[in-house]
């Protein structure tokens, strides 16, 4: 294509913005530009909607990983923008198209579907997310769904990308990269061998449910979204959102022995939280939360400017996340 | 695909239930098996949600129409479904891949997506929708969208598929037929060359959401599904569903003088109304609704039979609308 995934969306947003004069009709707190849209629902719950894309051939691949993970990984990563944005799911809603010779090769057909389905209700059941609808049918090559959770969140309290100010610190749940170097294995290798950590990250992310339920409610997260392209590009969104710079420590950063500090800084598909905290409310926040990790990796900075502390130096952090097109 | 789309759904639904002795999360008032799933919402509205795909190769083909009148229908097609319970739309999701190659050939790159942005959103300012969010990425082959409206109707009021009793009259919006000729004829031509019904039917279809709303909030339909994939078989979901059976009489189907009664009975891609009406409520029903017919074509029986009256004499009604595998 003939443009990037931002050009597209400016696209998408000028096309989409009411003509001068029409009023933005009420109900809807936050549009484009999050994890989630936040709607205006009851007195006392906004609404939470995601929808993503798993397509084949750019999401996954078939041979890659068992179809019970597929399933999990295509509600994982709506349930990931409900966590970002500190909400409890609900509804979820599952479009699936399979090609016509499904039924025809190797490892696909009616078993590979149900085991794709039994990873799918699987996560919902343990999330308490109920399937309320999707739709269904032919496509014209490979397997695509595109999954729609429905959540809720307290009335007003959302935690958006735009909330961070100067000076809050900046913290991610889990580890990073790890999600990247099973990715690049897969890619080497062509199939899953083993459950190391790099492929379980990869095929099976677990949504932060908890900890982004944990943060919203505490009022500890000023701003908040899920690592799904990498962290450099990812913080760079939140810090454009928030109108505010931002410095990582290279030291920091939480990763496993055998990960790379390349894939942690622009590694994607980790499904991790990245969240920033007022400086008043750093002594509340917990070092850990259900066995999961939570680390300070830099701080907020005014100004615009990205910045990389490495080696006692500082520097320019590089964008090289994902880009989708 | 070793299986039929009904197959699918079951297998789908044998997934979802909840196992026994869970209880259903409460706020899920109709789940899968209508136009849209309705969820409990404040103390005044039910919310409802539709998703649809919108698939090229499988539901369009881009040499067919222009692109403004893709954008038209991939919104189109989700507004019928919000039209189908009488409700009012609020917001869109437009989740969008795109090939990877799309700039470099012909009729396609930045041109191409503007204008069918363009028909996308003349239609939805036009019907009061806004834009909340959605998906973009890059595609293995061909462009799809999966289109996600969110629509609310007056608590306890949506038009189900279910709610036909023996006795009542069935009713349709329009005419019949009309766009299973237009796609045929592009089949057949490979090029949209007129702006005749057939081809406009097919190629931009009107979301009938006046009528379906004026149905609802005078009470007059007992049940209401959208003409999406032919009479038969949608008559036949809105039979099973209501526990009935039909009858319907060639003689009364309304179509357009070059129309075979074949694509009447059996032509998907209408998007016009199907609903039952009960007999006390027919004095109410107006002949048309801004300048689109309401036609009686048959009645509600007792049994499951669908049957179908023609040169007086009445026989099974074969089912043979759109499947999707």
């Amino acid at each position: 294509m003939d443009m990037n995934e931002r050009q597209f969306i400016d696209l998408l947003k000028r096309r989409a913005a009411p003509r001068p004069g029409r009023k933005v009709l009420p109900g809807l707190r936050q549009g484009i530009g999050d994890d989630c849209a936040v709607l205006a629902h009851t007195r006392h719950k906004d609404l939470l909607v995601t929808t993503d894309l798993f397509l084949e051939g750019i999401h996954f691949r078939r041979s890659w990983q068992q179809p019970d993970s597929l399933g999990h990984k295509a509600l994982a990563r709506g349930l990931s923008d409900i966590a970002a944005m500190g909400g409890t799911p609900r509804f979820v809603f599952l479009s699936l198209a399979v090609p016509r010779n499904f039924g025809k090769t190797g490892k696909t057909g009616k078993k590979w579907l149900d085991d794709f389905l039994a990873g799918f209700f699987r996560l919902a059941a343990r999330s308490k997310v109920v399937l309320a609808g999707g739709d269904t049918g032919a496509s014209a090559a490979g397997l695509l769904a595109d999954v729609v959770v429905v959540g809720d969140v307290p009335r007003g309290t959302a935690v958006l990308r735009s909330g961070a100010q100067p000076g809050d610190g900046i913290w991610v749940s889990g580890t990073l990269g790890t999600a990247a170097v099973g990715l690049a294995a897969l890619e080497r290798e062509k199939k899953l061998r083993t459950l190391e950590p790099a492929f379980q990250a990869f095929c099976c992310p677990e949504p932060r449910l908890r900890i982004g339920s944990y943060l919203r409610s505490r009022k500890l997260a000023s701003a908040m979204l899920d690592l799904s392209d990498g962290l450099s590009i990812d913080l760079a969104r939140l810090a454009e959102a928030s109108g505010v710079g931002a410095e990582i420590d290279a030291a920091l950063l939480p990763r496993l022995p055998e990960i790379p500090l390349h894939n942690a800084l622009h590694g994607g598909e980790d499904f991790e939280l990245l969240f920033t905290v007022p400086p008043d409310r750093t002594h509340k926040l917990p070092r850990s939360l259900g066995g999961v990790p939570l680390t300070r990796i830099g701080r907020i900075t005014s100004g615009q400017k990205l910045m990389l502390i490495q080696d006692n130096r500082k520097q320019p952090l590089p964008i090289l996340g994902f880009q989708h097109f």
